[in-house]
């Protein structure tokens, strides 16, 4: 197979033109931003080994993810994407139609979402990885962040948590592959969707952006609960009955695994959302799939109230999270 | 020696957050745009053991070239630094007194030429390395491109090439140490200065951008030159008795190791421009340094004119520079 060494860089890159913007080809590329605007900057590095493998992620999939990852920070900030910068690190033997799929993923989740590649590096290594920037536009006073949430509000997630985790585990062969579930599990784990609907339907029911936090769910659905709860100083309490389990997990794996996956598997790219109780409310009712999972309290803790089984509460921390070091 | 696994990520964060701007540590940061600017952007991915090495460069040098090469890109854009976001890839025994001072040469780089860290991902791997996205704003009509040159103007260098090579070579113990330029050609390698100053007086001469081409010269004279002229559809004229060599070099060195390092030796980041020749007269007497190097042609090649030794005049190919595969 035709390597990327084989070409050569000027050949590489003459190739890879094709996926990228007009603006691209200079020193930097050149960017108009619209008037009145904001520009939201996020960065996400995935590495070989770490964040991905051949095994778990071809190469149109992982661009699509790489893309997405990033895409769904900005959606968290009710940004809109503007494009992202492609570094690349790559062994000189990796093969050309591997880095081709790679920029038809991450163009396919452009293509979706918005946004072009808008710069980039390629540059030898000796481990293959990718790190993204992207950039968007969001209105003054339209930015989210995770401060925004006060006690006593309600707190919505906007999809199923665990799936990403549950598709993970049927790629690494430890989940049968056969389930009745598990596409859609798979197809979570590698072509998660950045929740810009969310964004646009909260902005049809309330335009500002006070008295709302709101965060991505990559590091997992507590881990979120709890940065938006501490940055708000806040508490935030769970309800065991509203937990957003993917359909089918408990029936799959028994609810232990499900319910550790659903907290802590992580990388599901849904919103979590602290809002006034009445706008939540509007909210659920207008996106399928959307639910309510707790509230905040003044008490600065986060726990999960087992309201099913009638156990004990759980406290949840930070640390059973993905941890990067 | 603590490394960033004894500490964990969160103390890591926390510890880096003093570097960086005060919009960072949401899912994304958020950044007032100046009005009526374009947004500009660049990217350049550092691996150590191909870009970098502990030899070569102690970690506060490395993270002030790091921050240099980008901004070094804006500036040839004419645009001024907004920020850079940093996605690092780390082994976990990565000691943390390396990492903070990878983030002390970042921060003196950008105190220096303006500009904050407005971003970053910290993740595991098992190699080190680095990749920067920086962001400027240009006015509008005054981002200046590559394509821009005419035949018949003059090309300048804003300053000596190869000492960055010549530096490099001490580092390495291939040149002596102790010769009275080494420190300046160290440094030349070590503390890449932007030329910012260079715009600043370009602008002062000549507000608007139009018949004006502008590279940096990250990989190599020659490269710029090739570049600028390739993108223009002009053909080049360097001349060898006006060949930006650095002081002592050729004494040093000899005259054919030089004149190969001024041409391809790169990492100088001076910048190339292609001017009408009133303007680049008035340039090179306001810019201490910078100098007259050739001129463009119709011819669509580019050479190398004996004007000293009267021998044969030289092609100059860009696969002589430096290759990234």
């Amino acid at each position: 197979m035709t390597t990327i060494a084989d070409l050569g860089e000027q050949k590489v890159l003459e190739r890879l033109r094709q996926f990228c913007s007009q603006v691209v080809g200079d020193d930097g590329a050149v960017y108009p931003l619209p008037a009145d605007k904001q520009l939201v900057v996020t960065t996400d590095v995935l590495v070989d080994g770490v964040h991905f493998s051949d095994r778990t992620l071809p190469p149109v999939e992982l661009g699509w993810r790489a893309a997405a990852v990033n895409l769904s920070d900005l959606a968290a900030m009710g940004a809109m994407p503007i494009g992202i910068t492609v570094g690349l690190t790559l062994p000189p033997d990796t093969p050309w139609p591997w880095l081709e799929g790679v920029y038809q993923g991450l163009s396919a989740c452009l293509g979706n979402y918005g946004g072009a590649v808008i710069g980039g590096d390629l540059c030898r290594g000796p481990h293959r990885s990718l790190a993204i920037t992207a950039l968007g536009a969001v209105n003054r006073q339209q930015a989210l962040y995770r401060y925004g949430a006060e006690v006593g509000q309600t707190l919505i997630s906007t999809g199923a948590h665990g799936a990403s985790r549950a598709g993970l585990a049927m790629l690494l062969g430890e989940l049968d592959y056969t389930h009745n579930n598990g596409k859609s599990w798979i197809l979570a784990h590698q072509r998660p969707q950045p929740r810009f609907d969310a964004m646009d339907v909260l902005r049809s029911l309330c335009p500002m952006a006070s008295r709302i936090a709101a965060m991505d769910t990559s590091d997992g659905l507590a881990d979120a609960v709890i940065q938006i709860c501490s940055q708000s100083q806040v508490g935030g309490t769970l309800l065991r009955s509203q937990l957003p389990l993917p359909a089918g997990l408990v029936d799959t794996v028994g609810v232990t695994t499900a319910t550790q996956w659903t907290l802590y598997g992580g990388e599901d790219f849904e919103l979590v959302l602290s809002l006034p109780d009445r706008l939540a409310k509007a909210f659920v009712e207008e996106l399928p799939g959307s639910c309510v999972i707790g509230f905040t309290t003044e008490e600065p803790i986060v726990r999960l109230v087992d309201d099913v089984t009638h156990g004990p509460d759980l406290l949840l921390e930070q640390t059973q999270g993905f941890q990067h070091f």
